[in-house]
C-alpha cells in the first residue's frame, strides 16, 4: 500500500505555517509499513485541490488530506474531495451535537458556520475529534482509501493516532507493532554510529532512530501475525539495545521524561521542589504538565535576579559576589534553600546563561549548573551547550529532570 | 509570475526531516510578489522526480527545487532536471576548485565523488554556495525559469537570499507586502463572522485570519509597485479592522504576546512577578522566554500546594479553608503576596483547576481565577474553559499576560 499526503491551506503556501503534519504522518505511516511517495500542498483553491486529488487517485492507494475541515468559507476540503469521488455531503446530527456541546462546555456562543463541519461524505466512517471541533472521516471509493484529517498539528496527530491507525490496521493483514525507547543524553548521529551494525543486521523487526526535541526516540517495529508474535520478535532486539545504551534509556512507550520522573516519585512516595534561574520556571512547568503532579510537587521558585536568590532561597549575597550567580556553589545553595523551604525530599536547581548574550560577569552563553539536593547530599552537574536560548533552556531543564530520574532509579 | 517548489529527498517522505525550506522560500517569494501555488515532495527517485518536473512545467513560470545536489549516488536532481529540459551537464572547473578548497580549509580529505557537484546544466547561471560544497544554479528554458538549491536549510536560505533573490528581482515587477495583526480573546470563527463583510468587500489588499495556538493572526496583504505603495493600501484596511476589534489586537508584526508585555514593561520601566498554582510556572516561563526579560522580571513562585501558598505568599490558611484555593480571594492574596515579597510594580497570580479531574473541593476543570496586583488595586478575572489540561493551562497563562498588557496600555 502506498500513500500520498495532500495538505490544504494557503498559509502553507505563504510559508507562515510549516507542513509538520506531513512529517508526523509520514513517520507513522512508515512505521505501519505504508510507503509515502508524494507530499503535495495546495492552497484554499477548489480547482487546484481537485486537480491534486485527481492526480493522487492515479498513483496512490491511500490519500490523506490535512486541513480545510473547519468552519470558515475557505474550508473546502470535504466539498472538493466528495465531488472528486462522486459523493454527496450529508448532515450528521451526532457531529452537530458534539460541536454544540463543545461550545456549551466553554460557555461560548456558537456561530452558525460551525455546523458546516457536521456535513460529511455519505457512507464515510466518522472519526470523532476529541481535540477540536471538526470531525475527521475516512471512506473507500474507486479502489482508493481516503482519510481527511484536521490541519492543526495537535488535532491532526490526535485523531490520526486514536482513529486513523486503527482504521488502517483493518486494511492490512497481520499487525505492525512498535516499541518506543526514549533516550536522553546522546545525539541522533552518535546513536546511529553506536547502533549501526545492529540496525543493518535487522530486517524484521526494524530499528530506527527519530530525532525529537532535545532527545531521540528509538523505535523497534515488527510485522507479524499477532501482537504477541510481534512482541516476541521485538524483545531480543530491545535486550541488545539496552546492552549498548544502558541507563541512557529513560523510558519505554512513555509520553516524556517528566512523566517518568513524576511516576517514579509517586511510586516511592517522594516529593520534589524547584529553584530556577535561567530556565525561568520551565522545570516546574514540565513537571506540572503531568496530570497528578500535585502529589509529588509542592512548588518552586523562579529566582531570576540575584536579589531573589538571596531573599527567597537564602543564597548568601557574598557567595554570589565571589563566584557569580552562574556557579556550582550558587546552584548548590539554590537547591538546598528550596528543599529546606519547601520541605521536600528533593530539590532541583538550575542557574546559567541562556543567551542570547553572555552575562555581566562574562560567563558564556550555554554555561549551566544543575544541582539536585537530597537528604544525604547535593549533586552538581556543569553543562556547556552552544545553542539558541530556547534550546539551552530546554536542554538544561531536561538535564535536571534526568538527574532526578537516575537518582530515583539508584534508590531501588 | 507563479512558482512551484519541488523538494527532493526520501528523508522528507519518511518524516525524519520537516520541509522547512518550502515555508522559508514561500515567505521570501511572497514578499517578492511571486505567488506559490504548489509544494511537491518526492523521494530520491528519478522517475517520480521527472514526473513532478514535467507536471510543474505545465503550470508554473518558476520551478525551484531543493535538495539532491550533493555528492552521493542518490543526489540526482541536476541529472533529472537537465534531462527534463534537454540540457547536458558540463564540468565547471571553477566550481571544482571551490569544492577542493572547501575541504582543504577544514583539513579534511576530499573523496572523488565530491566533484560530481561541479557538473552543472549547460548555459546556467552558477550560484556559488558560500554555506556548503554543492553549487546551486538557475536557467531559463522552454519559457520556464528553474532554480536548483541545496537541501540543508542553512545552505538553502543562504544561497537563495544572496543569489536567488537578486536573480529573481531582474524578472518581476511589483511587490507583495503584508501586515500581521495578532489577536487574543476571540476565536477564529467568531472573528470571521465579525469581519466577513469587510473581508468579502476586499480584493487588493486581502484580509485573512489564521488560527494559531490559542490566538488568531489576521493578515492584510497588498500587491503594489513598491513597498510604500502597498503600505499605503494596507493602512485604511488596518484602521477599519481596529475600529471593529479594538484592544483585542495585542500587537502588529510581533513575535508573541509575551514579547509585547516585556517590551511594554521595559518602555515604562516597570517590573512584574508571578505567583502560579495551576499554570505551574508557565507564565514565568513565557515571560523569560523573551531575551532580555531579566530587566522586567525579578522572579516568581510556583505554589502548587496550599501549604506553599501560605508559607511562601502569606495566603491565610483560614482563607483557603473558607473559599478553597480556587477562588477570587486566594487569587488576590497570591498576587498581593508575590508583589510585596518580590518588590515588583505588578504581580500576576493564577489559581485554578487544570484537570483532568475536578479538585477535592469539587471545583470543575477549567475554573480559573487570574489576578493582577498593582500599587493602586488588584483586578481579578474569573474564567471557565472546559478543555484539555495543556490548553486550560495555556489559556490561563495567556489571559494573565493579556490582563497585564491592557493594564500597561491604560497607563499611557
Amino acid at each position: 500500500m502506498n500513500a500520498e499526503l495532500i495538505a490544504v491551506g494557503t498559509e502553507l503556501l505563504l510559508g507562515s505555517t510549516v507542513n509538520s503534519d506531513a512529517a508526523m504522518l509520514s513517520q507513522e505511516l512508515s512505521a505501519l509499513g505504508i510507503g509515502v511517495y508524494h507530499h503535495t500542498v495546495v492552497g484554499d483553491n477548489p480547482q487546484r485541490l481537485r486537480e491534486a486529488i485527481d492526480l493522487a487517485k492515479t498513483r496512490a492507494d491511500l490519500i490523506i488530506t490535512t486541513g480545510g475541515l473547519g468552519p470558515t468559507y475557505d474550508d473546502l476540503t470535504k466539498t472538493v474531495v466528495a465531488e472528486a469521488f462522486g459523493k454527496q455531503l450529508v448532515f450528521d446530527p451526532e457531529s452537530a451535537d458534539i460541536i454544540r456541546n463543545y461550545f456549551a462546555q466553554f460557555h461560548r456562543p456558537m456561530t452558525e458556520n460551525n455546523l458546516q463541519q457536521a456535513y460529511l461524505p455519505e457512507g464515510c466512517i466518522i472519526f470523532k475529534n476529541d481535540f477540536g471541533t471538526a470531525p475527521a472521516c475516512a471512506f473507500e471509493a474507486d479502489g482508493t482509501h481516503v482519510i481527511m484529517l484536521p490541519g492543526p498539528p495537535r488535532e491532526c496527530m490526535g485523531v490520526f493516532r486514536t482513529k486513523g491507525i486503527p482504521y488502517l490496521a483493518t486494511l492490512t493483514d497481520g499487525v505492525i507493532h512498535s516499541r518506543s525507547l526514549r533516550i536522553y543524553g546522546v545525539g541522533e548521529s552518535a546513536l546511529e554510529m553506536q547502533l549501526r551494525p545492529l540496525m543493518q543486521s535487522l530486517d524484521n523487526p526494524t530499528l530506527a532512530p527519530y530525532a525529537k526535541e532535545s532527545e531521540v526516540e528509538l523505535r523497534i517495529t515488527a510485522k507479524a501475525g499477532t501482537v504477541e508474535a510481534a512482541q516476541a520478535m521485538i524483545a531480543p532486539v530491545e535486550a541488545q539495545v539496552r546492552e549498548i545504551l544502558g541507563d541512557k534509556i529513560y523510558g519505554t512507550d512513555v509520553a516524556d521524561l517528566q512523566s517518568v520522573v513524576v511516576q517514579a516519585l509517586k511510586e516511592r512516595g517522594k516529593t520534589v521542589s524547584t529553584a530556577e534561574s535561567c530556565t525561568g520556571g520551565l522545570v516546574a512547568n514540565m513537571i506540572t504538565d503531568v496530570a497528578g503532579a500535585s502529589a509529588v510537587f509542592s512548588g518552586g521558585f523562579v529566582t531570576y535576579s540575584n536579589q531573589a536568590k538571596t531573599d527567597l532561597l537564602g543564597v548568601p549575597a557574598a557567595m554570589v559576589e565571589e563566584h557569580s550567580a552562574v556557579s556550582a556553589p550558587v546552584a548548590q545553595a539554590m537547591a538546598e534553600g528550596a528543599r529546606q523551604r519547601m520541605h521536600s525530599d528533593f530539590a532541583l536547581a538550575v542557574t546559567g546563561v541562556a543567551g542570547p548574550d553572555s552575562d555581566e560577569r562574562g560567563n558564556p552563553v550555554g554555561l549551566i549548573f544543575v544541582a539536585l539536593a537530597s537528604a544525604e547530599e547535593t549533586q552538581i552537574k556543569k553543562l556547556e551547550f552552544a545553542s539558541s536560548r530556547q534550546r539551552v533552556r530546554r536542554m538544561a531543564a531536561m538535564t535536571a529532570l534526568d538527574l532526578l530520574r537516575k537518582k530515583l532509579a539508584e534508590m531501588d
